[in-house]
C-alpha cells in the first residue's frame, strides 16, 4: 500500500477529494427510508446504517485519533458497533448480527459522520511535520478508497435487501447505476494476444492497494479474449438448453450449490408467465436480450464458458489485454484465485489486515461496475469474491 | 370460543373497549424510535412494526371484509406481509424473516391502523341483523383479546431486542411494567388443599378462549401450594450451589439446553464484578433479593423445584387453589402439558387455528404478568410456551 | 420402582428368567452379519453391537460390581463405550457417534456377554444377607426389564438401518415379529365408558416401573373407544384424499415436520407404479388393506383422527377401558403427554435417571407391539416417544 | 490424460503392474477386523469396504464392460453403492452416508474383487485390434493409478477412524508407513533459485494426469526454498508462543476455523500431563522433536510461515527447484490454488470428471508421503485438498 502521491496540498486533498467522496456516500443513501437503513438480510451483506457508521469510524480510528490533538471520540461505544474485521482494533459485533441493532439511530449516525467530517477539515489548522504529513495523506487516501469500496457495497446491499422484500419496492426509479441498456446488439470479436512475458501489477506513483504489488513478470501463452461481455440473450440460451440441469459443465462444488439452492437462473431474474424479468434498483423490468448479463456467480460464469466450449481468462491475460478492449459495465470474473503477487508484503498494524487475510478460497474479478465510484478502479485493480456470490455486479468475458 | 356476552351496545363495545385497546397498543410503542420497529432478533420474536400491522390485518380480514359493505382494503399486499399462522387466510412471509422487510414503513403501518380503526367505528352506521350482529360482536371480542395478546408480545419482543444490542439501550426509564420491586421479604406459607373432585375450566357468560372449555371435573390428591412466588434470592442460591452444573435436577432435554447454550443464569441476568444485575425496560439495575424471580424457562423452573425437593403444581392444582393465594406478578409455570380439555372443539375456518394447533410440546402457565393488559387474564386462562423459552415474564410457584 | 416380588429363589430368578432373557437377545441378533452390528443410521437409533454391550454393562455396573466379591471388570474402558444416559455413572460416547466405533469387535462383545452371564450365575454361590438379597433381586428384575426394552429397540434399530440401505436387504424371511397379517376385515365397534372416577396406575406386588406409580384416581367424562386399531385401508384413504396436503388436520409443528421432511406416507411405505408396498424385516411386500397400520408418528396419528372427526384417547381413558377391548399388535398413541403421576418419586442414584428425566415433550403410548418381548408390558405400562418418531411399531386406536 | 506409453505387452501390464497393485490394496487392509471396514467417521472419509468395492467397480465399469465380450456384472446393484462422483455413470449413494450400509458384506466385496481380477486377467485371451488395445492399455493405466490413490486414502481414512475411537486402537504395531523417525536433527539450508522462465508440467511418454498438462512456461522471480521440511520442534515453538491464539498470522477463514473448532494443535497431537503425544497407525507415541511435522492443514501451514516471517512456495517454485532438494516424507503445501494449466482439456465421458471439476477452493500439494504407493507420484504431480483438511499426511517446506 505504499505509493508516491503527487504533491497535493492537504487542504485540496481534503476538500476536493476526501470530503467530496464522503458526501457521495450520503447522496447514495438519499432515497432510503429510515427503516431501510437497518436491514441485514444475509450474513454477507451489512445494513446501510452500518456502512455509514463504519466508514466514519475508519477515519476516526486511523486518522483523527492519531493526528487530531486531544481528539474526543464522538461515542466511545461506537467502535464496538462499527468495527468490521479489524481484529487488532478491538472487539466487535458478530458480522451476521449487524441487522439486530437499532441504536444508534440513523440520525445519530449522520451526526457522527458530520462530527468526523468537521474534525477532518480542521486537520488543516494544525502544524504537522513533513513525515507525519506524508503519513496523514497516505491514510486519507486509504480512507477515501475504503469509503469508495463501501459505496459499492451500499448499492449491492440495498439492492439485495429490497429484492428480499416480497413487495419488491423501488429504490429509485431514476437510478443511473442499475438501469436497463436499450442498445443494439454489439459486434463481438476475438482479440488475439501473443505468447510472451508480460508486466503485471501496478507501477507509477498513483495510489494502489497492496494486493496490486509488486509489479512482476508473467509468462503467457497465445490466447484470444472477447471484445465484449456475454449478453442476457447468450445466457438465456444456456438456461433454455438445460445448462442448470447438466452437471458436466459445473465444478463439483458449483453443482452442489445449484442443487442445494435450487438455482435455475441468475440472481434477480424473475420468471413470469410472459417471460423473464429482472429486479433492479429502478424496479422490475423485462430482460433486454442485448443487455450485458450481470449478477452472476463464478460457478455460473465457469459453467457457461464450459458449455460454450470456451473458458474464462486468467487475471493476467485480462490485464495484459486490457488496453485492447472496451471496458464492460460490470466486474468480470477471471479464472485466477486471489493470491499474493511475488514480493507481496502485509503492512504493519490494523491496516495490514486489509487484503492479505482474504487470500484464500476467493476468485479475482477485474474491471469495474456501474456501482463502482468514478476513478476508484484501474486495470491493475484486483477485486475478489467467493465463487458462490453474485450480489456484486459481475459479468462474463470469454477467452480461448 | 363460544360465549354469552352481556347485552352490550355495539357502539359501546367499539368505543369503550375495542378502540381503547387499539389505542393502548400505540401507547406501548410510544418510546420506540423508527429503527426499533424493524428488529427481529430471534425467530420466536417479531418486529414491533409487524405486531402493529398484524393486529390491524386481523380486524380487516375477519371483520371489515365480512361486515363493512364494499370494504376496500388499505393495501391488498399487506395480507402477505402481516399474516401470521393463519394458513387458511393465504400465503405469508416466513416467520423468521419478518425482520428483513423495511417496507411498508412505520408511518404507513400507522396509517393502516388509522384506516382500519375509522372503518371499524363506521360499522355502527350500517344496518346489521341480529344474527350477524351477534357474530360481529363475537369477532370484535376475539379481535380485542387477540390485540391484547400482541400487546404482551410487544413488551416481550422489545425487551428481548434491546437486550440483544451490545449498547443495552433504555426503552423507557419510567416503564411501570418492568420495574424493580423494593418490597420487604414476604412471608411464605403452604396452602393445603384437600383430595377430591374439582371443577376445572371456564363457565359463565364472559369471554374465554376455546382452550378453557369444556368445564369438567378433575380428581386431585391432597397437595400443598406456596402462597408466594420464588424470589431472586432463592434462585441465586440455586446458582451459587451449582444448580446449573448438576444434571441430576434437570430433564434430559433441559440439560442438553443448558450445555449447548452455556446457560449459567436466567435470561437478563448479567454478572458484573460487583454482583448480579438485571436488564429491564428501565435499563440495567442490581438484582433485588426479595424481588420475584422472572424470565425463567420451564427447564429452569423444574430444575429449581427438583433441587428444593419440591415440584411445580399442575395447572389443575393451580386453578383449584387459585382463590387461596395472592396472584403473582408473573406467569407461573405448571407441570401440565398444553392439551385439550374433554369436549374441546376446534372452531371452523381460520379462527379455528387459534389454539388447538399448538397443543403439542408446550407447557401451561397460569396467572398473568405485568406485561399482560389489565383484564385480559383470569383464573381459567391457559397460557403456554415451549419449555426452553423465557422471554415471557415467567416465574415459579412451588407445590408439594 | 419399588415392588413386592413373590418369594422367588435367586437361582430360579437367574436361570429361568434373567439368563433366559439374556439369551433371547442373542437369538434376536442371530440373522445379523458382523457388519450389520456396527450401523447407526440416525441419532435416535443405536448399533446392535452397542445394545449387546450396553445391556451387559448394565448388569456389570449395577449388580456385579455391588454383589460379586472382588469382581474384576471384563474391560475397564467398556464403561465409556457402553454407557448411555446414566450421567452419574461416568463419561460416555456421544449418543450420535456410537456408529463410528468399530472396536471392541462383535466377537469381543459376545465374550463380554458371556463373561457377565457366567458371573451372574455364580452369584448364587455367595452368602448374601436378607436385605442385600432383596436388593439384588430387585436389581436383577430391573436389569431383566431393561434388557427387554433393548430387545425391542434392537428390532426397531435393525429394521430402520436395513431400510436405509438402498439394496433393501432382508433381515429374516421368516421373522415372526414383522410379518403381514392376511386376516379378513375386522368388525369395529365403539365401546362406551361411563363418566366417573377411575383408578389409574399400577398396584399389586408384581414388577412395574416408577412411572406407573402412584396408583391414583382420575375423573373421566363419558367417552367411547374403538374396539380395533386403524387399518392400512383406512389410512390409504387419508392419503388419497389429500391428508398430507391439508394443514387443517395437523398440529403447527406436525405440519412443519411434514413440509420439511416431505412426508407423504408412513415410514416404510414405498410407492411403486403398481401400488403401495411396505418394507419389513421379512423384506418388501404389498400393503394388505386389512392389516393394522403401523410405524406412524403422533403427528400422523393425530392428523388422521382429526380428519375422521374423531380423536385419540387419553392414556387414562385407554387404561380405564383396556379390559374391554382386544389388545392390538402395536403400541397405541394416546393424547397424553408423558408426565409424572401424583406422588411420583425419582429413585436415588443412577437408576433414578431411568424415567423421570424424559418427562418432557414426549407423548404416551399404551399396549405393546410384536417387537415387545412376551410378558414385558401390562395395562398400566407407559411407553413414550417424541411426536415425530415412528420407528417404533406404533398404531392408532380412535376415541370420541 | 493422454500419454505415450512404452511398448508394454498387455499380459505384462496386467500381471506385473495392474494385478500387483490390486493385490497391494488387499495387503493394506490385512490388519483390519470386519467391523473396521464399515466406518465412515466424517463426510470427507469413506469406509474401507467402499474403497475396495469402488476400485473394483471402476475396472468393471470402464474396462470390463467395454472390452470383455458379453461381460456379466457381478451384481447390477453394486454400481449404485460403489460409484463415487462419476455422475455420468449413474445414481449413487450420498457421499456422507456410505458408512450406513452394511451390505454387501466385506466377504462379498472381496469376492467382487476376485471376480473382477479374474476377468481382467482373461482379457489377454481375446482378440483386440490395435486401436482398441491402445485404449485398453490407457484405461488400465488409469485404473491402476486410480487404485493407488485409493490406497493412500485407505491409510488416511483408517487412521482417522481409529483416532476417532475413544479406545484409540492400534492398527498395526509394525506399520512402516506411519512410524516415528528417530533421526538426528537435519541441517537446513536455503536453496537459491534464479529469476527467469521455467518449464512447468509433464513431458515425456510416461503416464501423467490431465492436470499436469500442458507443459508450459512460467516466469519466476528470484527465490529461496528450504532444503528440508519443518519439524515437530519448530511447530511446538509456534504453539508455545501462542501461534494458535494470535489472529495476525491467520487468514480470515483460517482464524474462523481455529475458533469454531477450538484448534490448539495439529490433528493427531494429544496433550498429556507429561507432554505431547501423537496418534499413529502404530499406536500412540511421544512426539519426536526432529521428526518432520505432519497432518497439518493449509491454514496452519500458512500461519506458521507467516509467524516465521517467511512464506510457502508456489507450486511452480516447488517444481522448478524440486531437483535441488531431498524429497520429504510428506505431501508439501504450496501457496498455489488448484487451477488448470494453459491448454488444459477435460476428457470426454465419465473419466473426464476426474480432475477438472475439483479446480475450485483447493490448494496444491506437491511431493508424496509415506502413505503414497511407490512410483505413484512424480515432480509434476499435483495433489490438492481443501485448506482446512489435514487427514492427509501433509507437511511444510518454507520459502522466501
Amino acid at each position: 500500500m505504499s505509493f508516491q502521491y503527487p504533491e497535493e496540498k492537504l487542504i485540496k486533498l481534503l476538500t476536493e477529494r476526501v470530503l467530496k467522496v464522503r458526501n457521495d456516500t450520503i447522496e447514495i443513501c438519499r432515497p432510503l427510508k429510515t427503516e431501510d437503513y437497518v436491514l441485514q438480510v444475509s450474513d454477507f451483506a451489512s445494513p446501510a446504517k452500518w456502512h455509514l457508521g463504519h466508514t466514519s469510524w475508519f477515519f476516526e480510528t486511523f486518522i483523527l485519533k492519531e493526528f487530531y490533538p486531544e481528539y474526543k471520540e464522538f461515542d466511545s461505544k461506537f467502535g464496538f458497533v462499527f468495527n468490521s474485521y479489524y481484529l487488532s482494533a478491538g472487539e466487535k459485533v458478530a458480522r451476521d448480527k449487524r441487522g439486530n441493532i437499532s441504536r444508534p439511530t440513523v440520525k445519530e449516525v449522520y451526526e457522527y459522520r458530520d462530527y468526523v467530517d468537521k474534525h477532518l477539515l480542521k486537520l488543516t489548522e494544525f502544524q504537522i511535520d513533513d513525515s507525519n504529513l506524508k503519513r496523514l495523506k497516505y491514510l486519507l487516501e486509504i480512507g477515501l478508497n475504503h469509503e469508495q469500496q463501501h459505496q459499492e457495497l451500499l448499492y449491492m446491499d440495498i439492492k439485495y435487501s429490497f429484492f428480499y422484500n416480497p413487495l419488491k419496492p423501488v429504490f429509485d426509479s431514476k437510478s443511473k447505476v442499475d438501469e436497463p441498456d436499450f442498445n443494439n446488439e454489439e459486434v463481438v470479436e476475438w482479440i488475439s494476444m501473443e505468447e510472451g512475458v508480460y508486466d503485471i501489477g501496478h507501477s507509477g506513483n498513483q495510489f494502489c492497494y497492496d494486493n496490486e504489488l509488486e509489479k512482476h513478470k508473467v509468462y503467457l501463452n497465445d490466447f484470444q479474449i472477447s471484445s465484449a461481455l456475454v449478453t442476457n440473450k447468450d445466457f438465456a440460451e444456456f438456461i433454455s438448453e438445460g445448462g442448470y440441469k447438466n452437471f458436466v459443465h459445473w465444478h463439483d462444488e458449483g453443482w452442489k450449490w445449484v442443487q442445494e439452492n435450487n438455482i435455475e437462473a441468475p440472481l434477480y431474474w424473475i420468471k413470469e408467465r410472459n417471460g423473464w424479468f429482472q429486479f433492479t434498483l429502478q424496479g422490475i423490468h423485462p430482460i433486454l436480450p442485448n443487455d450485458k448479463l450481470k449478477h452472476i456467480s463464478y460457478y455460473e460464469a465457469s459453467a457457461f464458458a464450459s458449455w460454450k466450449g470456451l473458458r474464462l481468462p486468467t487475471e493476467f491475460e485480462w490485464e495484459a489485454a486490457s488496453g485492447k478492449f472496451k471496458k464492460g459495465s460490470h466486474w468480470e470474473w477471471t479464472n485466477s484465485a486471489y493470491l499474493p503477487y511475488p514480493g507481496f508484503k502485509i503492512a504493519k498494524g490494523a491496516l495490514g489486515e486489509y487484503n492479505g487475510k482474504f487470500m484464500i478460497n476467493q476468485m479475482v474479478l477485474r474491471g469495474a461496475s456501474k456501482f463502482t465510484p468514478e476513478g476508484h478502479s484501474r486495470d491493475t485493480y484486483r477485486n475478489f469474491f467467493h465463487p458462490y456470490l453474485s450480489w456484486q455486479m459481475s459479468g462474463i468475458r470469454l477467452a480461448k
